[in-house]
């Protein structure tokens, strides 16, 4: 006897599913069984929300953040302090770093960070949009707002070695206890930059 | 200073991917964000696969199971045994029962439950369908593949109140032990219903 199995436009789209982030092959199928027999599951809206998104939503050609205008808010927003850049690897990294409403300045989001071993170079960045952002628009200081593990590291000191030829103060945000956590939760990594980075009271 | 946001079409995306089971606000602003800004995310199309889906696949008029045809592949099959019928609360529960490779008759979704607290009465399921298919295609064994929780047991006692006039089998699947459980981890009820329904070794 044949196997019985999905229609085909169901299996397309659980396969569709799969490949967005945290879904597997289960939550693929129990959200498309939804669509297609819940009541109110209404799938033309998220497919409608999806492609409206996708058509209308772009990077700012300027720090990366998402748009639908030819520069993003922030970009635009001329109270802005333009002494200040704050350098991210991805653009999803902006909105939390402004949610914490302690940075009015603008951003630069590199788009990744250089890791040898995902073959990310330089080139595959956006650092000569920063170099010449640093060269136009003179901040004063650069922050560097990258992750602190090893490819972050990398990439901070590869931009250190570059910008050192632009009178622009360069740092990097604090690595430390996170808020909250006790030091027995803490690894010995994080505690000896916590120590290293040790701050007089 | 004002909040920077998302643009507007990327709030809606999130809002209606929070709308799928198990996508949590996190979960879907993390897809959202993916699908903005991936390089392989080509949201266009998932977008293009519910659309398809939801376009294409309808509840088969006769069991209520998916398909792109006027019957569904198991209604369709000639080959299939019209003696047995299988009853099920919802047409997601056919694919797990076709699986086991047990059953080679057809099936009857309910499209849910009897429960007067989700004001589900027998009008608001496929009950009078079923009923008419025991007439006109005289099964010899009606068997009732539903849940074994209170709701399962109102709507099997229902039915078995309506299908008593015709000349049929009707038989409820087995509850005990799950495979693989050993009785520490079975509760009292499980335990009491595997014990009632025991049989000759």
């Amino acid at each position: 006897m044949k196997r019985v199995e999905y229609p085909a436009p169901l299996k397309q789209l659980v396969a569709q599913l799969k490949r967005m982030p945290g879904i597997g092959p289960r939550s693929a199928e129990r959200i498309a069984l939804w669509m297609v027999s819940a009541r109110n599951a209404r799938p033309g809206e998220i497919a409608a929300a999806i492609a409206s998104m996708s058509e209308t939503v772009r990077p700012c050609p300027q720090c990366g953040f998402f748009t639908t205008e030819p520069l993003c808010e922030i970009c635009a927003d001329e109270a802005r302090e333009s002494e200040l850049l704050c350098v991210v690897e991805e653009a999803t990294d902006i909105l939390p770093l402004e949610r914490t409403g302690a940075f009015r300045g603008r951003y630069h989001a590199l788009g990744g960070r250089i890791s040898p071993l995902d073959h990310v170079g330089p080139d595959d960045l956006r650092i000569d949009a920063l170099v010449e952002r640093v060269r136009k628009e003179h901040p004063t200081e650069v922050i560097l707002a990258l992750g602190s593990d090893v490819e972050g590291e990398a990439t901070a000191n590869y931009l250190a070695g570059l910008l050192r030829e632009f009178p622009v103060k360069l740092t990097r945000i604090a690595q430390g206890l996170p808020a909250g956590g006790g030091l027995e939760h803490a690894d010995e990594l994080t505690l000896s930059r916590a120590l290293s980075g040790r701050v007089k009271v």
